[in-house]
């Protein structure tokens, strides 16, 4: 019935429901999978505000869906239901390069809009790892960030206004332009529990006169640490400070020849982008700050093709730990940068006593930890392990003044883990929030908060 | 009754109901006066927690203020209650200058928050005009812009987190930091319609290593508005660019002897900061663009007390028009930089229909204008002018593409107004989280959306 109905008003073919379909909708990036009982492509609003009009009147929950590269589980249809694929609606609708800004659809794959506005000058400036696949809209429900979010913001910085289906079906808009209550920043980031995004206005940026990428090798990931410390201190900030450990180094070295030093405990990536005049004086800068805090070398990246593969080995880093073990789970953490040498030593720590190998490769200038925990899923033992060791690893990130997540999101992985940062008032004045925008808890059920956590509960 | 408990809760002397205390607090910088039943001067967040739990309990509204600075009556008691004046509530909390962020009480005044960073190399960024009186408090309540907006954004940029008392008097706090709904962005701008802003934690900036100032003469405001769009399409962005016409100009130089050229029809005033470096070329660049836009005359301030003297003269423009006219009616109106020629002229032609003299000062680099209409309130004739003229020019802006406040908000002056630039469906979704936030109405009625929007009638 609730298919049918949903074939009716969109067509056959922007409806699936055949096993083999739904089966690949089952899951992201996260480990757990669930089945969706629809699965529904639009090609419009008007496609998703008829489909969201049909769930509501059957009481099936909506998930909304960009590439599924989210890692906390955002995207799996936790209580069936129907998930809103958004992979045909991948345009971008107006590039208006004058006044800098782009809308898109949410479907529109990340890198695909630097592409299109790089001939004119322009970029789109929030690049997670995952940005060849990964979408806008996506983007904007996770609030995605990335290695220049240090520079450039996160994804709320970057969005100008969004169209939006609600709960019931209807379109509404927001934008940071107008008066009124900005409801921009409350529905980035909101993971799809608010309200379903059809199309966002972006910021596009400048491409800096010049660009530099310079890597340090250090004894261990204290020392590069410390550097990142010491260089945010001293002024000037730089578009980018990742840091890779040994272990992660040499499988990065291993896939992708990207030119990192493999004699060093751990390496430090840095790169700058700005105006040509002040390059060598900032090189200046840095590499006495690095040399201070005991560099064991210093390189410069002496082209875009040597720069390009800098950056593809970091970005590919996660995945090039498939030489190590089947599978990884990556933590997301975040702490003040100070605190990284001790929060560092706790991921040692903890993955020691579970006995697990444990590479690190973290955005340093935001003090947002990855530690990757290598496993087999087939061994339920490790399988264990790996769980402990995230929670341990999260219990402490908390302890030191961190926080949950620095990028990922909370998803469906988190949302009991919330509690930790948050008091029962502070969760009690986001789930009535929520209750406004979704009193049926249709949208993406199950997401964020602890279970427990309702308006009727708090209030 | 209601001002009994008040006094047994906090004490005689927090609370005030004699009717020349009560008359003090009855306007803000807004023509309407309109007198609250009871003045509650808190010194803590628990102070605020106890008044609004009494007020609620009594059915009375409760309306927040900082220094009454505000131009749209955005802190006039609408159906009289109880105002929150936070007078008492003016500390800075913590100076965190390694990471560059502060804690303050809602009552701190603005200049005195980069008075007391100044000596670890770091300021607060959003400078209303009026930040030698007006509070961290009112800035986060209306999202307070300034002339540096152009370049380091408005307040909201700058927030991290908030201390809130919600419209039942419990406390809760919201962080940018952490994961979940970024309320935040929400609670900023929201005039006090949300919930009661007790403590703000705001972001410290470095200090730039150089500043410079220029003033450039222009025959007219079209001629210094089309440099101000070359500027800013040519790539790097000054820290401010203001316009302010002869009318203007001549009055300033009456009250302050700032240093601006008397022999213009427009000057432009532009900023840069940034490394030392750079400057010489910068300003090599720009005045190539003034000059090829019709520049008439081009000079750089030579010393600090110069670019103060030129800076205290355009901040203190709106005051000096006392010279021309016993009131003066400021309106803030935004439109695309393109579309300044179109404006301004709309601005001239609307006066001239009036017999109004109207003078203009405007942050041009943000397409936002603010004409003063100049006239006498004992003449009835030019109070009704005045008002069709500032309806006039806000739907002119309307038209040409633009919106009903730039950075002054919507208070209790331009509610009916907001319909302009927002659907139905764009205020039922603001309206809905009011509903939420605040059920009864309670917090600041009568401000922001147009008379007959609440949550019945539009779900």
């Amino acid at each position: 019935m609730f298919a049918a109905r949903l074939i009716e008003a969109l067509g056959a073919d922007a409806v699936k429901t055949a096993p083999e379909d739904l089966a690949v909708y089952a899951f992201d990036a996260y480990s757990q999978a669930l089945l969706p009982s629809v699965v529904v492509l639009p090609s419009s609003t008007r496609d998703v505000a008829a489909a969201v009009k049909i769930a509501n009147d059957c009481g099936e929950p909506i998930v909304a869906r960009g590439a599924g590269t989210g890692l906390c589980g955002g995207a799996v249809p936790a209580k069936g239901g129907m998930v809103l694929s958004f992979a045909r609606m991948n345009r971008i609708l107006e590039l208006d390069t004058r006044n800098r800004r782009a809308r898109v659809q949410p479907g529109l794959v990340n890198l695909d809009l630097s592409r299109a506005s790089q001939p004119s000058g322009l970029f789109y400036a929030p690049d997670p790892s995952s940005q060849k696949v990964c979408t806008i809209g996506g983007n904007c429900a996770t609030n995605a960030g990335g290695p220049h979010c240090l520079s450039y913001g996160t994804t709320v910085n970057h969005v100008l206004g969004l169209e939006l289906v609600d709960d019931a079906g209807e379109v509404f808009h927001t934008s940071i332009d107008d008066a009124g209550y900005d409801l921009t920043g409350a529905l980035v980031g909101s993971e799809g529990t608010l309200a379903i995004i059809c199309a966002a206005d972006v910021r596009l940026m400048k491409l800096p006169e010049e660009v530099r990428v310079w890597v340090a090798a250090f004894r261990d990931v204290e020392c590069a640490s410390q550097t990142v410390s010491a260089i945010i201190a001293a002024g000037v900030v730089p578009t980018a400070l990742e840091i890779m450990d040994e272990i992660i180094v040499k499988v990065v070295e291993a896939s992708y020849q990207a030119g990192y030093p493999l004699d060093a405990g751990a390496v430090l990536l840095v790169e700058y982008a700005g105006f040509a005049n002040d390059m060598n004086e900032y090189e200046a800068a840095i590499e006495k700050i690095a040399s201070e805090n005991g560099a064991i070398s210093w390189r410069a990246a002496r082209s875009q093709a040597e720069r390009d593969a800098l950056w593809a080995g970091r970005k590919g880093a996660a995945g090039a730990t498939g030489r190590l073990a089947p599978n990884y789970y990556i933590q997301d953490v975040c702490v003040p940068r100070s605190k990284l040498p001790a929060a560092l030593a706790a991921v040692g720590a903890s993955a020691r006593a579970h006995e697990l190998t444990v590479g690190n490769v973290f955005h340093a200038g935001d003090g947002n930890l990855h530690p990757l925990l290598m496993y087999d899923k087939r061994d339920c033992k490790q399988v264990g392990a790996v769980i402990d060791a995230g929670n341990e690893i999260l219990q402490a990130c908390v302890d030191l003044g961190g926080t949950i997540s620095g990028e990922h999101g909370i998803g469906y992985e988190k949302r009991d883990t919330l509690s930790l940062v948050f008091s029962t008032e502070d969760l009690a004045a986001m789930a009535r929030v929520r209750e406004v925008f979704d009193p049926k808890r249709v949208l993406n059920p199950e997401k964020i908060f602890p279970a427990g956590v309702s308006c009727g509960e708090v209030r």
